[in-house]
């Protein structure tokens, strides 16, 4: 049991005492060996560097053979030393150390045969180079969290040099795994590792960190017409969000592996990663989604969590106390805690975690040192954010840092020339399955391609294909239940779901079958059922967006589309085209179910939201419109606003002008017929009211504006073709809030107060929703 | 081990057999004995009916001696028959029956002393009558949701005919036991039992569910300017808010037993009981809210799991397979599980969660039946809403209910009021020992009577009492936290959280102590520490409003409040004068964060929810202004607006004018020196760019409009002053999106993009937001 180092053929030993010794003298201060969590690990970041000083100050080093945890950071450190660049170091041929993660045999100091000992003394190298370059960062702008990239840097370390597969050569290959930061505000730890790892994001980027037109914002931002990082699979920030997103990702390669591998070739089999701290798990929409995940068995997710007990407020023993672990089981994941600075622990783990297909989602308790590496701040909430800049140089020196700023070490291109030249096999292996897989499934390769570059017919080409929808009042939830099943057929990418409302927002795709384990439900499986999750739902549709394979809708009622409005506000952030929303039973026209049901305010809501599309069809043409709107946006989601209740067909004109006129975003519903005197704007159920007031008013124009955003984009003069500015006694209707419509309008008829429980026509006529209230407005005009 | 009935004196043995057949007789359909998960409940409701008919139809009973839980079941029945009505029955003196529950002593099956069978018996009668009053309501109206209501019977009638201490006369009692219908939609079940336990809400209010003008809305509404239904504590509806709501309520509880109970007096010892479903539950703001309440050790808190199996769209395995029970448990939380249909064990476990003061708080898992009761729909998600409307008159007759429509026998009119005798006692009692407490602390006395009737200075005389804020150029949010101090000291039952941000958006109430379990942390403290759970906390801050002592603010980066508008909404709707939100580092001027971070829509968003004030104040004596309105407003929340960045004061301008005028919404910041020839309306950071750029315009007026609500509320004739009809050459400027502004403004300078990366004050001038550009942009204007 005694690990012994050659020195020149001269025999070390170092005992405890001296080594701990030694790293007082690295560090300038004391440590408890026994009394810190993490007292393991405190040797073993640096480790190069400590064992450089190790060997020149010491004389010898002896691993004493009792139970204690330290045994293995010990030798760990022993192994390093002897991996450290001092050429002729040998051991003893082999040892068995216990960890938390159990009992392991070490086999692997033995001179000369040591690649896994030169291996775990890169990556430590790694880790501190990449806490190097998040400090010089942070301390550049004066800006930035140093907590998480410090502290977890050996899991960066174990996943970019070690367990994940990717190629930075080709940052879009369909079938590398994909890491997500949930806790985005540690961006520096993203782009530290895409830096080392390869990916084409230079050194100047990172001095540029939080600066304009960096690639280097404060938050990850999912490549876009502002940023476009390579390596970024998603915008993260918000907390709670990066996590769930990860839930997307994962029903995206679960969907994918099962519509496109076959018994010959498996072409789908890559894993997601995400990386979280404690924020993201005091989110409720991390919750929802982690039920989902275990429920559908997702165990292609491996998710970490960033456990330093700290939060930006205060320790986190101020607002936390559950057992996460625990929780998760109860969710029914699969979980593991250990030691986040134990870089052989980490990495067994992770392999193990990659290795276990037993259908449970991975949740891997990592517990860590906040700031881990500046001894001022490291443990407590000052880590967190940018309070240890004044101490960035005497953290860079305690961990064996040079002075020089931005440093990466000869040793670390060459340990990660290594590490991409192992990906590239993998990577040129799969190019070979790929292509015998394309050979033998040319139309589902065509397929995939499609899906993968999105291609969707022109939505001009769609408009025609759509059969006309007849001329029966139908509420255009209905209407949109029709459609549906023509967009799944014209976008075979296309898939839908529902937060329990399958039933009434109409949203379910007719032979497509049920998405998840279990009972009637497969992985191929185009309906989703998100449970009463909405906020998860929201996350994890721009999961499946960001994984870049398929084209997700999501319904819920429109009111409660608040509960996933901050995954709204990313996806149109993110411009993510891939994802739509089915928001039904718009307006007070639901009726019994009274105010909390009704939204008034919901509909402008969303439309504040820059870059997201607010289609409110007034009849079915205009949903056939709406729908094919949001599947061919190139540049961001779409919203549907469809009604619970019958809306009448604006028949007097051809479907398909109102088809196209719609796609415009808005259009001459009703030409005047002399003069014209009046413009009458109106959205959705109230365009029928439009009409029927204008019927009689030959001087009156109604146009209908089903989205304010699309007609906004179009020409001047098409603008101008609508509302002639010649004509400024307008007039506009809708039943929601006023307020947005002034800037079209002089006078507005809408709903500006929340409405009531009675059934939904009386709600309507009571608060002036109809073609006589309307008529009689516009008579007090002048 | 027999239990056996005499009637008139000849004795009847019912066997096993004989039962089944009963109630296949009363049922017409077959029931499997021990197939259904609460087969042993199958023959508890309805049982005075079923009993009746038994009686009449077979000759004998007898309780087999096997292990069975059948037993209990059928011991309930055949006490039930013994308390049925038919004089002279009698039973053996005693039996031991045994239920999921555990082993229990029926001793009271003897003649003569039956109380608790009379009880039982009484309590299964409402139950099957608060059946029949929730089908017959639902069927009037053609909508609503049975399945809660018949599946929660039993629960219902062991909550107000056993367990909560309550008074229909005094419904505002502060020491009231709370009770939230968090499954709103099953509001059927909430008028119910409130017209069965004596509240004012006639019969005739039932049977006007869910129609405009009615006492009974389709979902429960807290008394509002709509509504005043008695005994609803809570407007629901939204799923996941009541359970969370409660945690707030729970919290108000603590706090003010904390604050105002003495060692002589006791005044507060209330429970807070929540009734939620599967919906709830997959919600995540429910999972924060439980991690809270836990975390500070809410034992006074007890929920109740409506646990169905069924969603709207689905049986919930569709959708969920967690351990729920292992989930709370991990959380913190005491739980339960339960057969939701045995009177003895729901009465028994309610008792014992009431009872029990470990720091727990309590779930209780009850295993249900939807829509228990018809046998077309229960069990199944067809149970959920109105689609037992056509079986309601089967169902009706099958549970013995007679033909009469919203019926409610004498009998279970006579047992509530004897339940409100009872609790008339508990209330005369807390009164005597109220009066005994204000004799003894009248300066307590006080304090809590002005919290109660939310007594607080008037606006005006609070502007007065504020010392005035100086000169320099300081963040509103900085300012905050000069005001907050003053508020606290002028309204003692103010009191103020965060979600992990106390020391970014800076409402710490200096010496106001923190609450909570453990650490340096007292229930009596004013601050709170929410978490990293903006939801949660929103939730939490509409409970402690409806609770009805404390007034509270809760704090974020205004870009989070998404995560938290469900609550706002709901806040707003419920006219919740007692919430307010502090909601820091509003626009693009929080820099370097980058548009995750930057809110640009948020503050528009916001202005959108009806009965919600929004002040984005511009100096810090309009942030005076802001806070005094969030205290003294009497009808609904407010939502203040601050800044991360320095804000220029504008000292031209007298403090207390700044302060009146802004407490307007808005007022003339500065006044043209000649004609007047142009508005300048801005809010917030970029009324000092207006003045700026104003100051080489003789005749151009700045409005400083922090609060367009508040503005809207003034009268035409100061409206007018404000803002003269007869200029209107007028252009707004807010960093942020532009479409509100046009009311008010013919042109707007605005952020109508998502902004980017960089310091605040690059991004600020990048996107125009200077005086510079406020000129440039007026020159062009005609």
């Amino acid at each position: 049991m005694l690990a012994s180092l050659h020195h020149n053929s001269t025999q070390i030993h170092v005992k405890e005492h001296a080594l701990v010794f030694g790293v007082h003298r690295a560090n300038g201060t004391s440590y408890s060996l026994s009394s810190s969590r993490n007292a393991s690990t405190d040797y073993q970041y640096g480790s190069q560097y400590l064992a450089r000083r190790i060997i020149h100050s010491i004389s010898s080093i002896s691993l004493q053979p009792t139970k204690s945890k330290m045994k293995f950071s010990m030798l760990a450190i022993a192994a390093t030393a002897l991996a450290a660049g001092v050429e002729g170091f040998s051991a003893v041929p082999s040892a068995r150390v216990s960890s938390r993660f159990g009992v392991r045999q070490i086999s692997s100091l033995k001179m000369g045969a040591a690649t896994e000992v030169d291996k775990m003394a890169a990556l430590a190298t790694a880790a501190n180079e990449a806490r190097g370059l998040a400090m010089d960062s942070i301390a550049a702008a004066h800006s930035g969290h140093m907590g998480l990239p410090l502290g977890c840097a050996e899991i960066g370390s174990v996943l970019y040099g070690s367990q994940m597969q990717y190629n930075p050569k080709d940052t879009k290959w369909i079938n590398r795994d994909r890491f997500i930061l949930s806790a985005g505000h540690g961006s520096m730890f993203l782009y530290s590792w895409l830096n080392l790892a390869g990916f084409d994001l230079p050194m100047e980027e990172l001095k540029n960190f939080r600066q304009h037109h960096s690639m280097t914002p404060g938050h990850p931002e999912f490549p876009n017409s502002e940023h476009n990082t390579p390596g970024i699979e998603c915008t993260t920030g918000p907390l709670g969000a990066g996590v769930s997103n990860a839930v997307g990702f994962a029903v995206s390669e679960k969907m994918a592996a099962a519509r496109y591998n076959t018994e010959d070739h498996k072409i789908f089999d890559h894993h997601i990663f995400a990386l979280a701290g404690d924020g993201c798990f005091q989110e409720g929409v991390s919750a929802e989604a982690a039920q989902f995940a275990a429920h559908e068995k997702l165990d292609n997710l491996i998710v970490l969590y960033d456990s330093n007990e700290v939060t930006l407020d205060k320790m986190a023993e101020y607002t936390q106390s559950e057992d996460i672990i625990k929780r998760y089981q109860a969710y029914g994941w699969e979980t593991f805690e250990i030691d986040g600075h134990d870089l052989n622990v980490v990495e067994e783990t992770i392999a193990a975690a990659k290795a276990s297909n037993n259908g449970k989602p991975k949740f891997i308790k990592c517990n860590t040192i906040i700031g881990k590496g500046m001894e001022e701040t490291e443990g407590t909430n000052a880590a967190h954010g940018e309070a240890g800049v004044p101490y960035v140089d005497k953290a860079r020196a305690n961990i064996g840092l040079p002075e020089e700023k931005w440093f990466v070490s000869e040793g670390t291109r060459d340990f990660f020339k290594g590490v991409q030249e192992k990906n590239q096999k993998i990577y040129d292996e799969w190019q070979a399955t790929y292509t015998a897989w394309k050979e033998a499934n040319p139309e589902k390769a065509t397929e995939l391609e499609n899906a993968v570059n999105d291609v969707v017919p022109s939505a001009d080409a769609m408009i025609k294909a759509i059969p006309e929808m007849g001329s029966d009042a139908e509420a255009t939830r209905v209407s949109g239940f029709k459609v549906i099943q023509e967009i799944a057929k014209n976008v075979p990418h296309y898939i839908s779901g529902s937060a329990d409302l399958h039933g009434s927002t109409r949203n379910y795709i007719n032979d497509g079958g049920n998405f998840g384990a279990g009972f009637d439900k497969t992985y191929a499986g185009k309906n989703l059922y998100f449970g009463i999750r909405e906020h998860g739902m929201g996350a994890i549709l721009n999961g499946i967006a960001y994984h870049g394979i398929f084209k997700a809708s999501g319904s819920t009622f429109a009111v409660f589309v608040d509960y996933m409005r901050p995954t709204i506000r990313v996806a149109s952030l993110a411009e993510l085209n891939r994802v739509s929303y089915i928001l039904t039973h718009d307006s007070i026209g639901v009726g019994e179910d009274g105010p909390t049901h009704q939204p008034v305010e919901t509909v402008s809501g969303l439309r504040v939201i820059p870059n997201l599309d607010v289609y409110r069809p007034a009849d079915a043409e205009e949903t056939v419109a709406a729908y094919v709107s949001s599947v061919t946006r190139k540049d961001g989601p779409t919203a549907l606003i469809l009604s619970r209740q019958n809306l009448a067909q604006n028949t007097a004109m051809p479907a398909m002008e109102r088809r196209e006129g719609a796609l415009k975003g808005a259009y001459v519903a009703k030409k005047e017929t002399s003069d014209l005197d009046l413009i009458i704007i109106a959205t959705g159920s109230e365009v029928q009211h439009a009409l029927k007031a204008a019927a009689d008013m030959p001087g009156a124009r109604v146009v209908s504006m089903p989205c304010v955003e699309a007609f906004e984009r179009q020409s001047d003069d098409y603008k101008e073709s609508v509302l002639p500015s010649t004509c400024t006694k307008r007039i506009a209707m809708e039943a929601g809030v006023t307020a947005p419509w002034y800037k079209y309008a002089s006078k507005v008829v809408g709903v500006d107060r929340f409405g009531f429980s009675a059934p939904g026509d009386i709600v309507m006529k009571e608060l002036g929703m109809s073609a006589e209230n309307l008529a009689a407005e516009i008579a007090t005009m002048n």
